[in-house]
This record gives C-alpha cells, structure tokens and sequence, in this order.
C-alpha cells in the first residue's frame, strides 16, 4: 500500500498527550492492516505564538500542505487571551482552514451508550440521537471585511457577512451527499427571514434539491432550530449551515449528547485532504497530569481512515475497540462515575490498542 | 390616576384570541386598581398585509406612538411566508421596533412549578433556573446593509453587522441596571475572538463595569453559552448579548424552561415605553379554534404594568392569580397532562380574572 502522510500538531494544553495516544493507534493499524503512515509533527497555537512568535508558523502550514491528511490535538489557553489578534491561537486556527480550503467542518453528534447519564437531558428525549452538523468554514462573517471607523455616536465596528453561489452549492453538496449515506434527511439552517446572505442560501439549497430526490429537506430559521435541538434531537439527521450558525449550533448538539469529551471532527476541503481534531479545547487546567481522555482523538483517526484514506475496515476497528474498552467499565476521569477508579490517558491508549 | 394609553395590535393566528382574555385582565385592574386604560387597537403583521398592502401600516404606527405601552398578540403564518419582504409579517416587526426606537427585548426565562416536567431537561438540572435574556434589538445585522452583487463564482450575497458605542452602551447599562435587581450576575456574550463588532461589545461592556461594582461580570463566548445554557442553566441570572445572538440564545433559554406558552417579552426603548407579547407565535395550526393557552399574553399585561406603568401590585396580582389557577389544576390543551380535561381560552381568561 502506498504511504499516507500525515501532518501532526499536537498544539496546547492537552493537545501533546492525547495525540500521543492517537499516534499508538496509527502504529498499531501499520502492524494490523500493513498500511504505512509517515508522520511529521510541528508548533501551532499558543506553543508556536510562544515559540516561532505566531499561530500558524509558514513552515507549519508547508508541512501540512505536504501531507495528505492532519491531526490536530487542541489549541489555546488562558496564557494568550489578551493577546493582540496576531497573537492568538484562534487565528493560527482560522488561518489554516482558510489556507488549506477546509471549507466544511463535519460534526457527528452521537451518544455514547455509557455517557446517556452524562447528559443534561432527559435519556427519552435523547433515545435515538445520530446527528451530523456541516458547517460551512471559510465564508460568512468571519472572513468578510473587519474594521473600525469613527460616528457622532462614538467609535463604530463593522463585520461582514458575505456568501456567493458557489460557496453555498459545494456545502451543500456535500451536505446532501452524507444525508444520502445515512437517514436521507437534510435540515438546512439560516436566517431567510431577516439576512440576505440566508436567502441567497436558501435559493441555492432549493436549486439543488431536485439533484437530491432520494433526500428529505427542510428548512428550518437558526433561532428555531436551537430550540428543535432541544426538543427532539432524534429527529435530525444531517444539518448543514454557514460558519456562525454552525459554530453555535454544532456547540449546542455536542452538548446535549453529553459526550463532548468523547466527539471527533472533521475539516475538509475538495478531494480527501482534510484536518481531524476532537471537539473538546485544550483544558489547560489539567494539561500535563496524564488524566486527559484521549478517546475524542483516537476517534478522529478513526474518521480521517474513513473519510480521507477509505480505510474503512481500519477505521471500524478503532470504533469497535473503543467501544469494546468502554464496554469493558474502562473510564478516564471524565466520564468516571467512580472517580477513584478512573484511569489515565496512557492506559486508556493502551487499552484501546490492545482492543484493536 | 392618570389614563395610560394602550394600543392593541391583535396580529394573526392565535393572536385576537389570547389578547381579548389581556383585555379582560386590564378591564379586571381598572376595576380593583382604580386605574384608567384608554384602548386602541389597529392592523399589524398579516392581516395588514391583507388588508392595507402592508405590515405596518402608517396608521398602525401612528396609534403606537401616541401610546404609553403596546400590547402585541402574534403576528405571521404560512400565508405569507412566500411573499417578497415588503409584504411579510416579520418586516412589520422590525419595522416597528426600528420606529418606535425599542433597542433592548426583555425575555425572562422561568420555570413554572407545573410545567418542569415539560422541559426535555432533567428536573435536578433545571431546579433553580430563573434567568433574563437581554438582547439588543435594534442594531447589528439586522439592520445593517444588504445587497447582492454578480462575481465569477456567481452572484454573491453580503449582510453588514454594524454597532456603535452608543448602541452596546445603553443596552449594557440597562442589563447591568436589571442585574442589580436580581442576583448581581451578568453575563455578556459575544464572539470576541473573531467579530471586530463583538471586540467593540467588550471592551465596551469592561469600560462600563466598573459603575456597577456589586455586579458580578463574566464574558461568554456565544458558541460555549449555547452549551452552558444546557450545562448549567441555573448558573444564569442576566444574560445580555447583541441581536442575532441574543435571537437564538433566547429562544434556547425559553424551550429549556419547557414552558415556552408561558413566557411573556419587553421591547423597550428609552423612557418608560415598551412593545409587550407572548414569546410563543401566532401557532395558525390552532387558531380560531378557542384553544389556545392566554396566559403568555396575560402575563405581558403584567410586564408591561412593571416595566412602562410601575404598578408593581397590579402586575403581582396578575401573576400570583396565574400561580392560582395553575395551582388548581386549570390547564389549556398545550399544558395539559390528561388533554380531555383541558379547558378553552376564554375558560382560561375568565378564570384568572376571577383570581385576581
Ligand atoms: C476558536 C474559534 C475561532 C473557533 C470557531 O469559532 O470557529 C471554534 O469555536 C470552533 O468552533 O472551532
Ligand atoms: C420574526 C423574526 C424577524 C424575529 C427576530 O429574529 O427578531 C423573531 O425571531 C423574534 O425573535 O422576535
């Protein structure tokens, strides 16, 4: 088998050790599958602010280039804050989905059958939960034109929010095409009723639609949604966004699932390229203890296998050994019920390779 | 006493139905107050559509204006959904909150004892919860510049989010004042890491903190409140944000309370005017049909005694008489556990004013 590249920037907090468990898996699946992985790994966020004096340092971003898939552990932390703009780890993070065409953030939300308790919601409201958000990554508001001019009513901000066709169909495309593999219902979120860049999208999610006859699509208003989220969660299949809607929204159903520490995601762009991280942030406040739960990034290796190599068989494997260790009682601190028993983060790696 | 002015804009749906049981509760204070309310009430949202070719009729506008406090039952249905902008109820909405200058919407979000089991939360998450959303209503990408224009990847939409110092200073003090009324905690939210608008929200919300130094302030990002609204929904008291976020937030607040028919709404402005209503639409499923839950837009009445009249007792007999019938087992089919003994609109009506 040809030999896969893989780019790895463990970044901050947590990220370096959760990432070395990941790297235990991807060794493991060379061993089990005879799959090769080359790996470089590279500062980014805060460490490379502190190291290289920004986020996204140039040679970083050539090594990711270079690569043919990214894992990425966790970026940021109290440490740089207040920076300046330039200075800041979420910059290093909006930088490389920009530079590398990431365009779409795919969001499973899933429950896992021993964190149902964890949730805030009521287990029969969450029965049956198995969503997907797609975000729409580099448009919207968080890329249009930023700047600061002065009124009679003191100074004045300005954000734009800007979205073109293309923009929208390749989204949604590719929104519709998951809907596809799965339930084959689509839940397009936006703001029709108020913004224009919602009823640009809209008009194009409707264009589309006809290409889609086998999928079932509604449009739902952003505010409503959050509250749908809420009340039957179940009942969504694929939802597909812009960026801002989506950073919200996607927050919202990893939270409800009540397994935040346990959810891997993805950003892609055209082709397999695409960055893997787990969804929960840096946890500053217990980096470097070795009781972080590596399990979010494992899983994202997991969906890198299957999304961007198609190793499909390899990729059920690791989900099926991590399902095995937990099933077996096996808990990081958490997810414990029995905080006394919790394991750490190597052993919970080495479990997991050993389930593999 | 002197007569205050009301007007009256039933709207659509359910909307005449829940405000003749209002009107009732105003005629019950004149009586047990001594109070003097002279009524107008006009053509808003769909029904001006049909009638007068537009949401917000200038006649409608007029009436308001001359008025001390508006009470607004509902507006919108699927009638007019489709129709160009010009011609949709929502367009009457932010017409007349842009017109009557109503920049902060007031949105209590509570639990009513016989409705915790409704919320999709767990009961011992909930407990407790008892928050104000505070949402900057006039500014933002609402009403920031919209237009399209034709690029090489098609046409392309833009929406233009734009706030001065002035607007995030009034809405700021205003829930920083409200805030001290209740438990001293605010939190501000915004996107500070990527809006230059949500930067200008910040540092103007620091500047201003320091006049209220038995508040206590913390700064949320708009992605992790979504979550901790969830997490922690009890851990609230004020939450104050700008439009768009304040438009989903809010609404997520309200459907975890799971008492979404019950929750009434402020649209204030400088002074002591206000736009009161319901938080639930005009639910067109339903209307006409006698059933629908008034009590949201009792509770409006309520409000707007507190907030625009300061008839502090007035308003308290109005809720504690809700609390009554509640507490006697009096329900409308949207609250009823056995739907067969559920009671009409006007039975609703009648029997809060017989409790006040
Ligand atoms: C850190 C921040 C810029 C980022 C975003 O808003 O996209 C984060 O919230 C996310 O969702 O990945
Ligand atoms: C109808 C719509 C324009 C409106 C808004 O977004 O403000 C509504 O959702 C609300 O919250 O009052």
């Amino acid at each position: 088998a040809d030999t896969k590249k893989i780019a790895i920037l463990p970044g901050d907090g947590i990220g370096p050790e959760v990432i070395a468990e990941a790297v235990k898996v991807l060794k493991k699946t060379e061993e089990l599958f005879g799959y090769k992985f080359e790996t470089e790994s590279n500062l980014f966020g805060g460490i490379a602010i502190d190291e290289k004096g920004t986020p996204l340092p140039q040679e970083t971003l050539e090594m990711c280039k270079r690569a043919d898939a990214v894992l990425l552990g966790a970026v940021g932390g109290p440490k740089w804050d207040n920076n300046p703009k330039e200075l800041r780890p979420e910059t290093g993070l909006l930088g490389i989905r920009k530079a590398l065409g990431l365009f779409s953030n795919i969001r499973p939300a899933v429950i896992f059958d021993c964190l149902k308790e964890a949730s805030t919601l009521k287990p029969e409201v969450l029965e049956g939960t198995d969503l997907i958000v797609v975000r729409e990554l580099t448009g919207g508001i968080y890329f249009g034109e930023k700047f600061r001019r002065d009124t009679d009513n003191g100074q004045e901000a300005v954000d734009t929010c800007v979205y073109n066709v293309k923009e929208v169909e390749r989204i949604v495309h590719q929104a519709f095409q998951i809907a596809r593999t799965r339930r084959k219902k689509l839940c397009s979120v936006d703001k029709a009723n108020v913004l224009e860049t919602s009823r640009l999208w809209r008009e194009t999610v409707n264009r589309i639609a006809p290409e889609y006859p086998d999928v079932e699509l509604e449009h739902v208003l952003v505010d409503n949604c959050a509250m749908q989220l809420l009340r039957r969660p179940s009942s969504f299949d694929v939802i597909v966004t812009e960026n801002m809607f989506g950073d919200i929204l996607s927050d919202e159903a990893a939270m409800l699932t009540g397994s935040i520490g346990m959810l891997s995601s993805a950003s892609l762009g055209e082709g397999s390229f695409g960055l893997y991280e787990p969804v929960h942030g840096s946890a500053p406040d217990i980096a470097g203890q070795g009781i972080a739960n590596p399990i979010a990034t494992i899983l994202s290796v997991a969906l890198m296998f299957k999304l961007s190599f198609n190793y499909q068989e390899a990729g059920d494997v690791i989900e099926n050994a991590v399902k095995n260790v937990l099933d077996a009682g096996h808990r990081t601190g958490d997810i414990a019920v029995d905080k006394s028993k919790a394991i750490g983060t190597t052993a919970m790696g080495d479990l997991i390779v050993a389930a593999m």
